[in-house]
Formats: structure tokens, sequence, C-alpha cells
């Protein structure tokens, strides 16, 4: 069935950085926004991203703020 | 020049209910997709949040995994 | 290749409430000890979740903290 | 009375990097499974954090996300 | 030695909220200050949580966003 | 109207450090408790964050920890 989290946005990994510990990954989403994403350098070596790679971000809907204008 | 968050998704408030501590909060971004939000009703309460509003979903990076099939 | 989250902890549903917007998991590790989770119930109602499923707790390693005495 | 976080998963360190800013540290719990934790390289210097260490994992419950197949 | 998370701030409760699943707390801080925590209504019990118990309110930096105008 | 964060604690960055992807930043609040964050090098470069700055931490509710002794 899946995992509990509500959001998983689909997109294309746009940029991709690591270093010791740390990585960061930027993911573009089809309408053109994009979400960063920081996860440890070891689970970017296992999932072995690259830049184009279809990817889902993430994210548990009690991380999810509002901000309204 | 504004928070520290990395995701800043701009949408519309798809739907909204409440219970009497938490706030759920569905936000339609520009590419169809959907993100939801848990914030306190006190929150949301002073936003004044309701259907169609045009929100923006924030998110912390370090809160955003990655899923690669 | 699955998600990035480091933490996969795999056990047994013990316990389940829900209220109106979330849900209260406890999950029975191979040892004894047990993790809770708080998601929504929109999710734990889409997953069926339900007392003896098989399931993991899923975590991101930036959520964990270390204790020492 | 303590902490209100609902998790407290017991085990020894098994590995532990550091790099300027961030620490990385892998418990393995009783079972046999492990727990992967990333925080401040300033905190694992003040816990004096070292392999073989008897620790906990400490969790928040809105942080753990449930997965069933 | 204690709990790594870097956030320790100390005060009072100042209010307090339950329903079924969750609790939220409100934390005044020396400086007058205040500090809102959710927390599962389980935890709010076992820690008898009561407006005016001397409490800190403990956070994970790596929740903790900055905004400057 | 704002952000639905409900924790917005406002001091003057008494330290801050950078490594290549995160950087740390202890901010100091009215009463001398200090709030240590962890967040992305590249957003303390956007804030052009410097010693001395007056900023505000900001907190989503759910991130916060109780604990009584």
């Amino acid at each position: 069935m899946g995992l509990s989290a509500r959001n998983n946005l689909t997109g294309t990994v746009k940029s991709l950085k690591k270093d010791e510990i740390m990585a960061e990954i930027v993911v573009e989403l089809g309408d053109g926004q994009t979400v960063t994403s920081t996860i440890t350098r070891a689970s970017a070596d296992r999932l072995d991203l690259a830049e184009g790679d279809e990817v889902s971000a993430v994210i548990k809907a009690s991380e999810v703020m509002i901000d309204k204008d």
C-alpha cells in the first residue's frame, strides 16, 4: 500500500551537491517550481542520484507550513 | 530578506478540515499536484484560511526526502 | 531503489487510535521495544491500518536525537 | 519526569562520522536493526560520543511515518 | 551527559489544551516571549502537565529556521 | 497575514559557522538564552547572515518537545 507520507511531488533532479556527511538535491516539478532537499550523502550515494533522474520529493504533512499574504 | 526555508510552493487551498487542536489543509499547485499540511487549528484560524485562498506551502529542506524507483 | 530515509524499523501494529484529523500508532519491534507514530487519520485509513499488521516505522535521520547518560 | 518524546530506543554506537558542522551516528538496537541519526558535530563532541557507547535514539512521534506493503 | 538537542528553553506552562490524540502547550519564557508545542495527549498526561509548571521547550537545531527582515 | 508557524523568537546572531552544505547559527534571545539553528549554507548566504544581525528563530509547534523534571 505504501508510505503514510501525504506528499509525493514528482520531478527531475536539477542539481546535486555533496560534502562529507550531507547532500543537497534540487528537484524541478512539472510547473517549473523547485523543491530543495537535504539528505545524508550516504543516502544520495545509495540511490545513485544524478542530474536528470526522475524522483519524488516525499514530505510528511506535519512538516508543511502555510503562508498567506 | 525573508525566511531561510528553501521551499515555497504557491497554490490554492482546495480543502480545509479542523478539529479541536489540529487543522489539515490541502493545497493544489499549478501543475495539479497537491500538498497536504497539518498545522494547529489556532494558526488556521489566525490566518483565516478558507477554500480558494492563494497560499504557499513552506517546507524546510531538511524535511524533504527523495524517492527514486 | 527506494526512499532516502535511513531508518526503517520493522514491527507489528500493537495499538491504533484515531480522532478526526490525527491517528496514533504503536509499533512493536522484534526486541520488544515500541515506536509510536502520529500520522493523519486519512493516511491511516488509506493504508487500512489495523492491530497485528506488519509495518515499518520510517524515520529521516535528521529527526533522530541521541541521549547518553 | 522526563521528556515528552515518545520514542527512546536503546542501543550501542556502531559507527560515528564527523565533518565540520554535522555528525552521523549509527546505533545498533537489541534486535540487530540500526538507527541512523544526524546531529551537529558540536553535540557529538559535547556528549563525547564514541563507538561502543550505550545510548538512546530519541524521536518525537510526529516524525515517524508508517510503511505497509 | 544528556540529550543531543541543542535547544532547551526554560519557562512556565501558560496554557494547556487537550483533545483525543493531541495536546497544545504554551510556555512563557523569561523575557515574556512564548513557545507553543504540540505533543501527544498521552505524553502530556504522562508528564502530568499543568498550568504553572516549570518546563523546558526542547528543540533539535535542524528544526529551527531563521527569518531576517 | 504571515506564516502558520507558531514560534517566532526574536534575537541577535551571536555566532555563525559554515561548511560546504550546512550553516550553524546561534541566536541570543532577550533573556540571554540561546537558540541554535542549522540551515543550508545557501540560505545563510541568501539572507547574508552575519554576527549582530537582528533575526527571528522560527519553529513549527509540532517540532517542540516538553521536558519536565
